[in-house]
């Protein structure tokens, strides 16, 4: 793979920049290494969340109100399992279990994950490169004050990550290895984006599968991060309050703090530029710019930016 | 289990005299013993056909057009599934999926198939006990002509049955377990009902499990099986085709020499009246009656002859 733009990406704050991305960069230059660590077995289903919700938003046939799932979903099968008294606090729309229903079925026939990803990527006419960061299987287990340690959706939908957390963990990370090409292509890239995800729980896992921390490192110089944390809080999920219960300061500095090893600029939203200067001082390149994403052209706007931090010259 | 009426069942068939049964006799006084050897895994999901096709019917909310499925069923799921290339000759309807989501996930608990009927019945709100055949996995396979060795649903949907056989087996049916009450509860009955459903691959996977066919044997006074052969054809299905093509004469005569081990009394249909004669050289006594059962009264006249056949006197 030698995709000039790699993107280390979680779930709809990825989804979001990847759709600016395609549309100021050639999409088959492009490559998304998209975490896994919140994938899931239910109902004997294989449910990879944020590669969907990266598939579906590129493919614009997200549910914008949510941000996962299909627009103009039908719920019949989570209806008629209340009858059963069956799991449906994770909702799994009529459409969207066409995607897991293929995704298992493909696993059982022995595929990969990133066969299998590329085939649905390319049943959604993509034509950048989706690539889950393992074909193994690791899971994030959050510890909860209350509960112990519990797995992650668990703890992100059915109890809204509204508990707290003392600790966080991904399990099967050190037996992972990098998924096919990955390592390969972070060397070779001409820019290494980490998308504005969960630092604790989207863009962790993907760095803790084994080599990709130091593939990314080596190529620091060349490694821009977007900030998910505006204002000192999240813009969706649990990031603001994770950092804090971990033990990090929750703003760009302490994004900056977590990011220093593997990456050279930390863009930030323009209204954290009063903290421009402590980013600089914990050692990254700050770039100040509007990072709320809340249509195509703000998207498309914050990709242009991002391309435009590579030392190499990614042609815009 | 202390039932006093067990019937061996298919699918269509049986359920339709089921839903006779259920209206003249007490359904909590009621057993179905069903044939699982036409289970399948798809998508990783766990199908059991003849098992929904009881419940669903026997609920009154089956698909009256195709006798299985959900009435007012949706397809979403399986629409979505067409553009991964993934397999959609066996229909799935999005509430039907609630089952298979429901069943997967509890056999993966650890739960097994006949405590899990029980929960899915008792969802339905029926009272009368409905028991696969074995907990264990049982599975029909068909060699075809053609194609050497297919799985049932491979044959029996995918090629909608129209292709010539030479063989069929039911794998796993040497180390089966009958489902735990099941022989106890033929040894109690004062009735044993052989439903009007396919001899071959409905009928032959039930007997087939270790103990069953004895059991049935044992009770052979008070056994009454239902031609599902009328006037040499079968009225749903490849009963007739199979019976030919593996040596059988496909006439009440030939369900009446499957049957003579293990039935007293067969109720064959008033347009074979006429063999009612060769029906009981054969072995068995001949009831002729209407076997049709296109509506619920035709299906509860027929059961009010089923009852009527048993020594002990059930009452009816």
């Amino acid at each position: 793979m030698t995709q000039s733009v790699v993107t280390l990406a979680g779930g709809v704050g990825a989804a979001k920049l990847l759709t600016g991305l395609i549309r100021v960069h050639p999409p088959g230059d492009l490559l998304a290494a998209v975490n896994t660590a919140d994938d899931t077995v239910l109902h004997g289903l294989h449910v990879s969340p944020d590669l969907d919700t990266v598939v579906y938003t590129l493919a614009g046939a997200v549910n914008p109100d949510t941000g996962w799932g299909l627009a103009g979903e039908t719920w019949q099968a989570m209806d008629a399992l209340d009858r059963y008294g069956g799991i449906t606090w994770f909702r799994l729309g009529d459409r969207d279990l066409a995607t897991h229903l293929y995704r298992t079925h493909r696993l059982g026939q022995g595929a990969d994950l990133a066969t299998i990803t590329a085939e649905i990527t390319s049943a959604w006419g993509l034509e950048l490169t989706v690539l889950p960061v393992t074909n193994d299987r690791i899971e994030t287990r959050v510890t909860t004050v209350d509960e112990g340690e519990i797995g992650f959706q668990d703890y992100f939908v059915r109890r809204r990550h509204e508990v707290a957390v003392s600790a966080v963990r991904v399990a099967g990370s050190k037996q992972a290895q990098p998924a096919p090409g990955l390592v390969d292509a972070l060397g070779r890239a001409r820019l290494i984006v980490i998308a504005p995800s969960n630092p604790i729980v989207s863009i962790g896992p993907v760095l803790e599968v084994p080599g990709v921390r130091q593939a990314v490192a080596a190529r620091r110089d060349d490694v821009v991060a977007v900030s998910p944390i505006v204002g000192g809080a999240a813009l969706k999920g649990p990031a603001d309050r994770l950092m804090r219960e971990l033990g990090h300061e929750c703003s760009v500095v302490g994004v900056a703090r977590l990011y220093r090893d593997v990456a050279a600029t930390l863009v930030i939203d323009e209204i954290d530029a009063h903290l421009a200067n402590d980013v600089e001082a914990v050692g990254l390149s700050c770039v100040v710019a509007p990072t709320i994403m809340d249509d195509i052209e703000s998207a498309t706007a914050l990709a242009r930016i991002v391309l435009g931090c590579s030392a190499n010259g990614v042609q815009v």
